[in-house]
């Protein structure tokens, strides 16, 4: 075929955003393209696919001249099904993908935006929570990231639903009044009154019946209030509560004094990580004298993925190559995207 | 109309079994009958209809002769929509109906299934769990009874919900191991193994598939397994805290010190009172001394308040005919019901 040989493609499809990057094989980025949630688990096959197919598009359409894709590494979350990676080569081979598509755990993703050390750990909490263990390159073990029903101990999910059910017994009265409370209420819309319907208080039912209108995984978008109510005591259990999680959650795939560095994802974990450090130190002492390496997604470790697995050895300066040109690309879209991400 | 003119009907439309009964003034019992859940917020309001005609077309084939109901009270969870006694009315207009259909909450005819004094307290812990100040035979103020996601805190949900996240910790190594985890392995039909796919525990794998296959409220069939774990300390953990969460539910509607009798109801508020007496301490201290009366569910209570709707004083005479036809008539039907019974 003609047009550029040997282009490759790196998606990262996350609950909210789904980013595609189109580089050559050292690592320039020749094309990048943005859609919504790529999740399969979360968002349905078919809505992920199309967002996998949208951003490749709008990655192909920066592109110059006729792109030849020889290779694709998708970045996703949850269980994959069989076949999957099949599924996404046929829809894109339109865009002019000529190869085989590799479907990598975003967890994996995540370690690779952040190190070439191929052995270390990764520990993300966003919507969801997850650690692992990555040796020679590939995940070892895995602990958590069960999802919101199960597991995702110390998530955004974990947050929100803990500030719902304590601001539910503030006003029922079975809990001390929280300055979650007002919080909560203002994110929804709701005016606190003393009235009563049936015995109970009619506010609280205003908000039940927003809540069981949702899809309970909707809950993590209030995880935000427990890190702006000030010196609130329940605010603070929470997340002092939601750090110790997570650092049980890193101890479970990361015994005392293991080497290599250890690379940190999610909204939630740089929220605590940034904040009041006694919040954050149950995660400060797990983590002890290791390297610690903030990640913004697993955008760089999709395109780190695509080339390893093109068989292209990825030394220090294609690594920062991806990294720079990744940035700045997604630096001309951080706007938009602050728009879209729920923190 | 012919028959027998002044009948009344009573149905309690539980989450797991309906029961329909059709008395006289003097609550002399002349039809029973059973169908399956009828709870409108769980089953929704179509299936809640037919459980509810269901069981007193089989209330009504009992009784001999042509059937005429001047009133029925329909004893049922959750927030009740306006208009559903209408809707109610209408559909039972051919069993023999020919007046109002009053829907009450389910939480009020079990505490009228336990007492005859008009002032009192009633706690349910089943599937979910709520308790009630009922003060003039109403419902004065109630707490909990906020669903799986808010509230229900201490109930069968809750402990099944606990149960599954403390057996995926150990599993997945965050937490120490607990004899619970056979017990949910055994529930479930899968077996421990060593195999990891993919960094996770294959058998984590499969207990996640199957829980997210169901209804979240449906982890409550899993409580039962903490009252079988023995000195378990995971278990005991779980049960302490439940009847902790009971006890400040109760608290939030009885302040220390008030009087009138409390009702109790629903099966897991019934095994953990009848259990290890350590575990229940939160909730016999907060019982303090008094008067505990059990009860199996919300019939007799609606019974007793088709009567009052009716304009009829419910002397001791009437209440004690009501609870011993009742007794009688389900004893009959018992073997049945405790298949059908979670517990």
């Amino acid at each position: 075929m003609g047009g550029e040989r040997g282009l490759l493609l790196a998606v990262d499809a996350g609950g909210t955003l789904t980013r595609a990057v189109i580089l050559d094989p050292t690592g320039r980025c020749v094309g990048f393209g943005r859609a919504g949630g790529g999740n399969p688990t979360s968002a349905g096959v078919p809505a992920a696919l199309e967002s996998v197919f949208t951003a490749t598009a709008m990655a192909a359409g920066q592109a110059a001249g006729r792109i030849d894709l020889s290779l694709a590494a998708v970045a996703m979350a949850g269980a994959v099904h069989r076949g999957l990676g099949d599924t996404i080569r046929d829809r894109l081979a339109p865009l002019g993908l000529d190869g085989p598509v590799v479907v990598e755990p975003d967890l994996l993703a995540m370690y690779h935006s952040g190190t070439t050390t191929p052995d270390g750990h990764v520990l993300v909490a966003g919507t969801g929570s997850v650690s692992a263990a990555v040796r020679g390159g590939s995940l070892e073990t895995v602990a958590d990231g069960l999802g919101w029903l199960v597991g995702d101990a110390g998530s955004g999910f974990w947050i929100g639903h803990r500030i719902v059910r304590r601001v539910a017994d503030a006003i029922d009265g079975v809990a001390p009044p929280t300055a979650l409370t007002g919080l909560l209420l203002e994110a929804l819309g709701l005016t606190a009154s003393a009235e009563r319907i049936r015995g109970r208080p009619l506010v609280l039912m205003e908000l039940i019946d927003r809540v069981y209108a949702e899809r309970p995984v909707q809950l993590a978008r209030f995880a935000p209030l427990a890190f702006r109510a000030g010196g609130d005591p329940a605010a603070r259990d929470i997340l002092t509560e939601a750090a110790a999680s997570l650092a049980r959650t890193l101890a479970a795939v990361r015994p005392a004094g293991s080497a290599g560095p250890v690379v940190l994802g999610g909204s939630v974990l740089g929220a605590l990580l940034a904040g009041d450090s006694t919040l954050a130190e149950p995660l400060t002492t797990a983590l002890g004298p290791a390297e610690r390496i903030p990640v913004r997604d697993g955008l760089a470790g999709a395109a780190v993925l695509a080339l390893l697995r093109r068989g292209i050895a990825v030394d220090d300066e294609i690594f920062d190559r991806v990294r720079r040109e990744l940035a700045a690309v997604q630096a001309e879209t951080a706007g938009e995207e602050r728009v879209a991400l729920p923190w």
